[in-house]
């Protein structure tokens, strides 16, 4: 889909626009949690916006012609694509439509509207609202931003592999959640280029297990149904690049209970101070919850990859 | 008070417990803030039990004598310093008594008992809190721990001096949020030995100006009255020692109100997720109020010195 060339140039591009976000040791805490291994958090929930979109979305933006621009981009997104398209135009000066679904979290709408974003509320899940931005899309002429499928965006959600990196040299496992699989595509192929025996642990709703289902029936297939109450991890079907990206990249998906989830983000909340969402808890989650159990010594990098409105991953 | 080794010993003595809190650079935000000089923010709120006060209170329990340690620890604390308290007793297995001020964030009392402490509310205000706590600790034998006039707290406070040197080895300006003064007397004492040239600004409410009245008078003393709601920053006075090396080390105090405070922190968690108490948003507030206007181009530090619980400030 995309290679290490790609995202080197992505980074390139957008580093005057995103934010070296920080890392914490996982450590010092009310109770023992031994993991197995060492565990960081990277903090990607402070990247501007809330969320590692801000990368992606910007590369997307910045690799627009300006007539593209001047006629505005329009996404669909369960909230943190859609306040990292917003961002990335408030940045450029463009106009910004978000399609969202009806589970997106309230707090999410008011700050897309902080950022200068029109926003539009459409159906109850993701494919709905994208099925909209898609048709407003043609009907005026804006340009249509894919929060997860488009290769452009794929290589700046891959920049983060390269920060963690640089951070973290020596990292043996690096463990992300999945919601279309943006992300894991783009920051796997940048690991695995650079250090391919770092292993890359994808982190999926038990409601909503897009890519492990592929990766189980051997092909890219689309679910039944979505039962888990975290829409920026809802996702039925991703597309055939992405499916095949993950099944050369990823080492293993592990799949995590909306309660593990929560309670990974009341821990996060608790122990640190940090509001991530329910899927920038994802990776602690499956740490917490012994989906994933590092090697004893190995060194662990769980993703906090998206902020909240409050302690309890909402 | 104290000296530079006092506070090199503290921290040799504190490191195991405590963390190495991240910095970020201030920037990529939704409108153009221009303070004059390259901001950073050095997140303590992301510190054990939420603030710089674990510092000191680790050290302070960890220079008890065993037997002084067995009759377990009691303060008051308008939250912060107790929840440092009751988690270093808890590290070290011992019993915390906490007493506080009505004032109190409900959340603080909350996370008080997770931590396993006795808590007890006192009074109005801090002094009256205090005061039962001392009665309390001369009735039972517990070991008093003040919140910020013993010289082993203040060491333990002033570790926070040396990390931000470590990480910042050129910054010319520190913004740190006063309370009863422990904190700034015991980073300024740290940073103005290794780097005497590195200006240091303290921050206090306009209802609650401690040290700024005893600077403005040229002697200790005692504020006739309370006007802000923000009990972290609360004091009527203070102590000489404090009151001394503030006025030996500290270059300037500027006052802030409770609202320039409120919107900070609502900023902060608007552009970072950062969920900041207000004395934890009071730097930010003195930069984007303009009560402190940096040097053009110069390196300015300010200090989030400790977690609320949501992005309100509360």
């Amino acid at each position: 889909m995309i290679g290490l060339d790609d995202i080197r140039a992505a980074r390139w591009r957008i580093q005057p626009h995103i934010r070296k976000t920080p890392i914490l040791p996982y450590g010092q805490l009310s109770s023992r949690e031994d993991f197995g291994g060492t565990v960081t958090l990277k903090l990607e929930l402070l990247q501007a916006a809330g969320s590692f979109k801000a990368r992606g979305a910007m590369n997307r933006l910045l690799t627009l012609s300006a007539e593209e621009l001047a006629r505005g981009v329009v996404t669909a997104s369960g909230g943190n694509h859609g306040l990292a398209i917003a961002r990335s135009a408030h940045v450029l000066g463009v106009k910004a439509k978000i399609f969202l679904p009806s589970n997106v979290v309230a707090d999410k709408v008011a700050k897309l509207k902080r950022w200068g974003a029109e926003v539009e509320i459409v159906g109850a899940v993701w494919d709905d609202a994208n099925a909209a931005a898609l048709a407003y899309a043609e009907k005026t002429g804006a340009t249509y931003a894919h929060p997860f499928s488009d290769p452009v965006v794929v290589a700046g959600q891959g920049t983060l592999g390269l920060d963690i990196l640089d951070e973290l040299p020596d990292v043996d496992v690096i463990l992300v959640a999945i919601g279309g699989g943006g992300l894991i595509t783009g920051l796997s192929t940048a690991v695995k280029a650079l250090r391919p025996e770092t292993r890359i642990i994808g982190i999926e709703p038990y409601g909503s297990p897009t890519l492990h289902a592929c990766l189980e029936a051997g092909k890219l297939v689309t679910l039944d149904k979505l039962e888990t109450r975290v829409a920026t991890m809802s996702c039925r079907r991703t597309d055939q690049a992405i499916y095949e990206a993950v099944a050369k990249h990823v080492d293993e998906i592990v799949l995590v209970s909306d309660a593990e989830m929560e309670q990974a983000a009341q821990s996060l909340w608790f122990e640190f101070g940090i509001a991530a969402d329910l899927s920038g808890a994802a990776a602690v989650a499956a740490l917490q919850a012994k989906r994933f159990v590092p090697a004893p010594g190995s060194r662990v990098c769980a993703l906090v990859c998206g902020a909240g409105t409050d302690g309890t991953g909402a």
